[in-house]
């Protein structure tokens, strides 16, 4: 599949995904090139339909796309609930488990999702696989001492690697926190790393999203297809 | 006891802890009012007795004093280990649980004392309790989206305080995060506790130090006690 079709398979999932906000909703607005595809259409039912809701972002991106098409977007401390957030995913498996954090956006992310009464992932059907862990598993951590935890994971076999711009330069979380990738091919224990990587001080969250989401809506060639969570 | 006569007490257990920094060790260096007095006594014996020794600081307050002494200090990810870490803390019970961060400086005193042969901790006896909790329990939490996390306290029991300075701002801790104390009074079951409060989203660190320390430094009228962890 070439990126004009992965493109357009996006573009499907986002279309699909931004009928599920309604009149009135709060909704959360994740971030990365689908949820792009999410907010163009979002951006063209406020303007086309007049459609009203309220916006809370995970990422400065998101805000500033937003808020070209002149959504309100709150901070989600302005809010005491949000009705649905929509966001993209770097990886799902059949049991709802993802990586998520591709984009350095995943801590509020996950205090978006957190504080979501419904989440839903758009991905295009490359993301959708079998058991997570080819797509490298990002952790945010701490600066101050960061060596040491990042020993720690390779003394545990998690392949861990400082994530670096084009420049060299470590690359900054917008909570000025460094990202770690562990390239661990596959995860056949999702809940026991998350256990292990959320205990070792230093680190903030990591990318593991385990049973959390709803609804997945896959860009699919033959049109988007839904997944349904039945045991959150 | 006044403040004259707990500061003699302090200063007594300072001085006691000083003497198990040896020449060529790399030691950890706290924060608090206690450390201060350590402090003063190392960079005493750095210039009337020779000791040459490396530091590791939690904080700037403790790096700017040390180095005030000529005493050297470098980063925590320029040394491999640490030999001893010696700090302070709020509270600590007879199962050496102990509460820390009265001084908003708990993240990096907890990823010191991770990376420690032997931790220390210097108190004066009012610190030294049959339970936990009276101290209120500092926890650092990432300002996106901590008014939900101060509410998931509230919901739950934990009666939250949103640390202010005396000017009515929140304060922030060395990484730019705020500081929520929880007035819990009595910790019956801090493992449980520590096991909620990590797995808060939004949370990065907690005061709570269960089982870590090896030796307690009390400062007693009857000159210095040690109480020896056996069970670490």
């Amino acid at each position: 599949m070439d990126k004009a079709q992965q493109d357009a398979l996006k573009k499907a999932a986002g279309i699909e995904a931004a009928k599920l906000v309604e009149d009135g909703m709060i909704a959360g607005l994740g971030t990365g090139s689908t949820v792009r595809f999410l907010v163009d259409e979002l951006g063209r039912r406020v303007q086309e339909e007049g459609l009203h809701f309220t916006g809370v972002t995970t990422s400065r991106r998101t805000q500033e796309q937003a808020e070209g098409y002149g959504i309100r977007i709150v901070d989600v401390d302005d809010v005491d609930h949000i009705d649905v957030t929509i966001d993209g995913a770097d990886e799902v498996d059949k049991d709802f488990n993802g990586i998520k954090g591709g984009g350095a956006a995943l801590l509020w992310e996950k205090i978006v999702a957190t504080n979501s009464n419904r989440i839903v992932w758009i991905v295009d059907e490359s993301k959708v696989v079998d058991t997570i862990g080819a797509f490298p598993l990002p952790v945010e951590v701490i600066p101050f001492g960061a060596g040491h935890v990042i020993k720690r994971f390779e003394d545990r076999g998690y392949k861990p690697v400082l994530r670096k711009d084009a420049d060299g330069r470590e690359v900054r979380t917008d909570e000025s926190n460094y990202v770690v990738d562990l390239h661990l091919e596959r995860i056949d224990h999702p809940q026991d790393l998350a256990e292990d990587l959320i205990r070792t001080v230093g680190v903030v969250e990591h990318g593991l999203f385990l049973n959390m989401v709803d609804t997945v809506i896959v860009g699919d060639p033959h049109g988007p297809r839904v997944m349904t969570n039945s045991n959150k």
